[in-house]
């Protein structure tokens, strides 16, 4: 590799210019071997964070992160392989609902995915309120998972674009997250190594998602699908409301009933409309479906109990407890729940979901620093939310405690705080805003 | 101090927001306790360097970067002390012939000055031309010199501003040299640390100068103006020309002979303009003279040969051997001396003074590296610049070598490639271009 002066890129990107691409690729894999060292890549990040990037840039970017590691190119194995990404929300367990769904019908899919941080819960965290649950798998395990079950949801593993996990690290503290450019190629360069056939993107938009501006959400949807450009995993995107949490239910072992019940055919509207319209797009981008042969399949999946076998088979095969999905008694349980009443009549009309995912977290279902540790049983029913009418003194909300203790009253009013009850019911806003490919 | 999270202070910065004056002070002493990083100041100044300062946080950056070490206040000490400071060029010897002609008025100076980086020379290194020469002095030292020799030169002491050194070193490596609000604290630090009663800045502007373009000098004299706010050090600016080297010789030991020829009235005729317009701003900011008595006084400390006095008693003050003015045969030689001729006749239509000044590092006359050692004896002399008229066959400049031994040819085919002739005579460009308080 050419040897270029760090200095003079620095000089070039802080001036604005675009860097060619074999001057990314010199800076990245100098900052993973360690000879670029942090204080010279912070000043690189805070650079593109404030300049920005091209199209160009942004997919080199991407190619070299995932470069730094191993790439598993599936899409070489498997006549179709699909993958899932979603920024993140609240109440967000579509990739659970979604895998044995697709897998179902014939679709193979395999992600591999994060724990939750922030406001937002975590699919593996999720998946691992299950007794037994193995997110850890080696790359054998997953693809045995995949034969076995049709799917499978793992952590990634240490050998996968370890660039990005050294960038990150480093953005987390300098300032730097809030970047497109470097959040597309975080992103795009952990799913683009896995390399699967197809991957549909779920982009989150509204109070509770990384974007809550409807432009900002659709600039990093077609920031994401351009920096795949070339890569060999054909990108479609959904932007999906994040406006209010997702179904009721918003924790962890609270999501995996909710989970259960929609593959049972009777969980909530949303999550179920949501899910259906990313899963219609991985059947279709399979080629083994149209878009009204992939419907009547997904319908046949949930009428017939396919689905909820496949979960089941799921999750022996990642070493669970498949016996949870007909005995909600078997997942970790809250010890005490509260109640919240509406305090007047009216419409709710607005929730800030992002304070609402952050209660969530509080109440021990998240975490705000790496480290921090998982009760599992804590959560939140949202049982009224933006659009319902309620009564005073209508239950709107139950609170489930796990193993700490907490003031009811102040859980209760912590919980008003964030929820706008008025008289007149708000405008309806779509579940699922745009496609984008 | 108040404790800020770094990360939110860099998001802030990044966004493009004013940090307030506890937050830059926060940084800065974190910074130098080495409680902040290099990964996050890097990151900060490559924010800073992007999305620029407003005048009061760049005052309070300066502030902070001063009081990360000592402060001498020496106006507290004096009725009045002046100090001078050059944003540098080619040929540069104005600080060396003002200091003992500004004493010589009975107006004590001071000055910790730096040693030579780049094309340009150092004022440190010219002193150190001279045998015995002390130019590291304490502060004990250095106020002796000012009370025996009404003048003193030295290298700014470890104490002074550890801040902008530890920057400084991170600047060099992470592409943000080119900062106006991190050149103007860096400057600004070191001089109003040392806290004179009056400062005169000399902004160069044109080919050899830091600052190449007339706007972007006037920018930066602005700039080290307004960082002086309320520091209780007054600042005053002149731009001069650095579009030609200052005087005919650029070197050490060569320098030195100047500014003692300038010192007996026998000077270039343009060292003298721009030394005599800085040194007249210095009596007139002691308030003991105006315009037309600080001339006349200046007139007479060189007739009365009272500058040459004081230069010899300043050289002794700081251990150096007197008789050096004198006798020139005291300071370093010249092994060799190679002419330059005209290739052909006319006129000296440009001279690029960038490429004058590496070319006179390159001869070892400075340094492109902190650690390279200087040749005291080598350097150039422009004995025709441009403007001046000359016949083909004419000796237009003498190259002085020192130690190193140098294929002639060369040195006279590169000396000859930065060196315009032409038919025309250039339109004259005044050496004083403006005066800002």
């Amino acid at each position: 590799m050419a040897d270029y002066s760090v200095y003079e890129l620095l000089n070039k990107k802080r001036r604005g210019g675009p860097l060619e691409p074999r001057e990314i690729e010199f800076l990245i894999d100098g900052f993973t071997r360690a000879t670029i060292p942090e204080y010279q890549m912070s000043a690189l990040l805070m650079a593109i964070a404030i300049n920005g990037m091209t199209a160009e840039e942004m997919a080199t970017l991407t190619q070299a992160m995932l470069r730094s590691g191993e790439q598993w190119h599936l899409r070489s194995e498997y006549d179709f392989i699909a993958d899932k990404h979603s920024t993140g929300g609240v109440g967000d367990k579509v990739s659970l609902v979604l895998s044995p769904w697709v897998a179902a019908c014939g679709v193979q899919i395999g992600m591999l995915s994060g724990r939750g941080l922030g406001h937002t819960g975590g699919t593996l965290d999720k998946l691992e309120a299950i007794p037994g649950f193995n997110a850890r798998l080696s790359r054998a395990d997953f693809e045995r998972c995949v034969a076995d079950a049709g799917c499978v949801i793992s952590t990634s593993t240490e050998g996968i674009a370890p660039a990005d996990k050294k960038i990150y690290a480093l953005r987390d503290v300098t300032g730097t997250v809030e970047s497109l450019p470097l959040i597309t190629a975080s992103i795009m360069s952990k799913k683009l190594a896995m390399g699967a056939s197809g991957l549909i993107l779920d982009v989150k938009t509204g109070s509770g998602a990384f974007m809550r501006i409807y432009q900002d959400s659709k600039a990093l949807a077609q920031s994401l699908i351009a920096a795949a450009a070339g890569s060999g995993t054909k990108v479609e995107a959904l932007i999906t409301d994040m406006d209010r949490p997702l179904g009721i239910a918003a924790g962890n072992a609270n999501e995996i009933v909710e989970t259960i019940d929609c593959l049972k055919g009777v969980g909530p509207v949303d999550v179920m409309e949501v899910t259906r319209a990313q899963a219609e797009r991985v059947l279709v981008m399979s080629r083994r479906f149209d878009e009204a042969s992939a419907n009547r399949a997904l319908q046949e999946a949930l009428t017939t109990g396919a689905a909820l076998q496949q979960a089941r088979k799921w999750i022996a095969a990642q070493g669970g407890n498949p016996e949870i999905v007909d005995d909600y008694s078997l997942l970790p349980q809250p010890r005490e729940v509260i109640e919240v009443k509406a305090p007047q009549s009216g419409f709710i009309t607005a929730m800030d979901t992002y304070q609402a995912g952050m209660f969530t977290v509080d109440l021990g279902a998240g975490r705000k620093k790496a480290d921090d540790v998982i009760d599992y049983a804590a959560g939140v029913l949202f049982d009224r939310r933006t659009g319902d009418e309620v009564r005073a003194g209508d239950v709107i909300a139950r609170i489930q405690l796990g193993s700490a203790r907490r003031d009811a009253e102040e859980l209760r009013a912590r919980y008003l705080s964030f929820v706008k009850i008025g008289d007149e019911a708000p405008a309806e806003r779509p579940l699922v805003h745009e496609h984008l490919t």
